[in-house]
């Protein structure tokens, strides 16, 4: 991972406040705009949602939001009212420290779920960000590293853009590990720019990055309470269009799809990540279905982490999607090796297939209906007993 | 487990004959009614259904079927036409081995997906098996076992229903161990009675037990391609009708439950069978799809492996299983003890609650919502690192 250079009017960090105990783990990050700027946020799908994602929901899209506070180790979810009034506590703390109004801010938190906030801790905290504000690569890092919760490393991606109107840049930083899945994953994501987007056009386009990127990732299919991706852009001037909004567009997707893919690649435990092309679907919502129905398969994951090239559990998954395609429009390859043509097995050797398995840590899958045009590329993680050992005990 | 006595006008057996490479273990059983059998069945919902299962759909319901041959340790699904052909040719073999048509054989297979059966084996095995046929209880056992695949020990289940027109008997002997995912799982049950039924009737009562018992188990939610439960009744006489008909359908669903649950109990590599109760959902089928969403959970699955009352995971797959339930109306239970009141954590003891998870094999999660009256009773199965040992290493 290459640190990217931080989009310019923002400041940030990440420090230690008692947040995880039992470590001088940073745990809380807090990010500020020096400007006003336009944002939008997707959030998780779940009808379990953490007390920040509904103070998040109210807020946006906005066109003035002043930053965001992050706590992790704890996911201020299943936390009741006392949870809505702590997660809306942090954005007051953080906007009096920055003197912006409370509506101004926006909060996100990832960790256990069903346990109060620690909010003596919180309060500290904040205090002790507010006065360590940075815009050095060192406070990127600390903040990239403070919304980690059993994530191995921090996931940073940027872009710098050229545009008629001048040089833009987006910074990202994400985090992942586990309880990954769509729609969208035990995920957070904070996307800053410093180009000039109208908040409609940032969530428009927010909308759809997500869904080809993190909405295009599992690990166990557990869809969190707490996903959040908010997208920020404090630019001044006129807003970005025509070609230029839709250059800022693609970079936006970019990297969405580099933090999902670094998402996936962290997964807890896991020693591959599987790469899944899903073609020839009556539609991409269609082709993602099978994707996702494969990419949660426990079976398919145990077969890839034992490098066991069991076709037929891949197959099978398709077959149980709830897509009603015919076997005999089936194809399947293994990287470049066809397993399965047009419903009828191909003979080949297993173990130049399990080698391919045990010589990348990236694999691909690719299958084929005959139903459409609809398309979809899906990642995801082989399932490993170290997968099992740390999801056994992370409460207790 | 005790053995059930056989239900009358049925012989069977189990042999080995080299279907499971490298072993001597039995792998191709054959049952038989002396009598022509009313028979039900039913059948995996995966669009991939092995060549078996095609052939049973095309002859069932019945009112004159005389046997099954099964075997174990090849699926005979993605296997082609050749697989459609083969397993033809083992209803052939079989009928000719008893005396009667191919159309009144019936067949099943589990094990390894997508490998043409080893034909000069089956056939030899079918003769062998032909001329063991027995009704003693030793017989019936060496059915049992030779359905198996990774289970560690045979399933059997039974019941004596005294009618007013005589007295009844039901055998069942299943398979089970992994790839158990609704609707069915990858699980053989064959249910034999002496009762005297009509097919249609056969078919209505087999539909609704399994709805209730096979269609509410899950192991990892992975459907398989061979799930095929057979209901023959082979007695003659005046068919079942009123009250007794009745008593008959209980006593199946009574038979499949435990079977069911037998499955689940002996799941590869668990160490805890959890009893899901769903009640005030706004039908049966709701209720079903929150439990199953919470079943196939890796993070509720290990949670309890780890006996880590980390109850945040089951609320949260509550949440993603797409019923537009309202937080404030859900509430949870473990065991006994309360945790998550009307959309309120309850304060409780981690040790006690990681206590009751340890202290017993079976524990239960009871969950309400203020919906309607629509209840499910599902089982499942914890994840542990053995499950992940066995399936990353099965073909190869």
């Amino acid at each position: 991972m290459t640190r990217p250079p931080l989009a310019s009017g923002y400041r940030l960090t990440g420090i230690s406040c008692g947040i995880k105990p039992g470590t001088q783990r940073r745990d809380l990050a807090f990010i500020v705009s020096a400007r006003p700027a336009s944002a939008a946020g997707v959030f998780t799908q779940n009808r379990i949602c953490a007390a920040p994602v509904q103070v998040c929901r109210e807020r946006l899209p906005a066109r003035d939001v002043r930053g965001v506070v992050v706590c992790a180790g704890n996911a201020n979810a299943c936390t009741g009212a006392q949870g809505l009034a702590d997660a809306r506590r942090m954005t007051e703390l953080a906007a009096a420290a920055l003197g912006c109004e409370p509506r101004q801010m926006l909060v996100a938190s990832t960790g256990v779920i069903g346990r109060p906030l620690p909010m003596p801790a919180v309060e500290a905290g904040i205090a002790q960000a507010a006065a360590a504000l940075a815009d050095t690569p060192a406070a990127l890092d600390d903040a990239a590293h403070a919304i980690l919760t059993t994530d191995t490393h921090a996931k940073l991606a940027g872009r710098t853009l050229a545009l008629p109107t001048g040089t833009i840049h987006l910074t990202a930083l994400a985090k992942g590990a586990a309880m990954i899945g769509p729609n969208l994953a035990t995920m957070l994501a904070f996307i800053l720019s410093d180009a000039a987007v109208t908040p409609n056009d940032l969530q428009a386009i927010l909308g759809r990055a997500a869904d080809r990127s993190f909405n295009c990732i599992s690990v166990e299919g557990h869809t969190s309470t707490n996903d959040t991706v908010l997208l920020l852009a404090n630019g001044p001037g006129e807003p970005l269009a025509g070609a230029a909004l839709q250059a800022f567009a693609e970079a936006v997707e970019e990297v969405c799809i580099e933090l999902a893919r670094a998402i996936v690649d962290d997964a807890e435990g896991a020693t591959h990540t599987i790469t899944l092309e899903v073609s020839g679907a009556a539609d991409d919502a269609e082709a993602r279905l099978i994707a996702r129905t494969i990419a949660n398969s426990p079976l398919v994951k145990t077969a890839i982490h034992g490098a066991d090239p069991n076709w037929g559990r891949v197959v099978s998954a398709a077959g149980y999607a709830g897509v009603p395609f015919a076997e005999s429009e089936l194809s399947l390859w293994l990287g470049e090796l066809p397993l399965y043509l047009a419903g009828v097995p191909q003979p080949f050797d297993p173990a130049a297939a399990s080698a391919y398995l045990r010589a990348n840590r990236t694999v691909h899958l690719r299958l084929t209906l005959q139903r459409g045009t609809g398309a979809c590329r899906f990642w995801t993680s082989d399932l490993t007993a170290e997968y099992v050992r740390l999801n056994a005990d992370y409460t207790t």
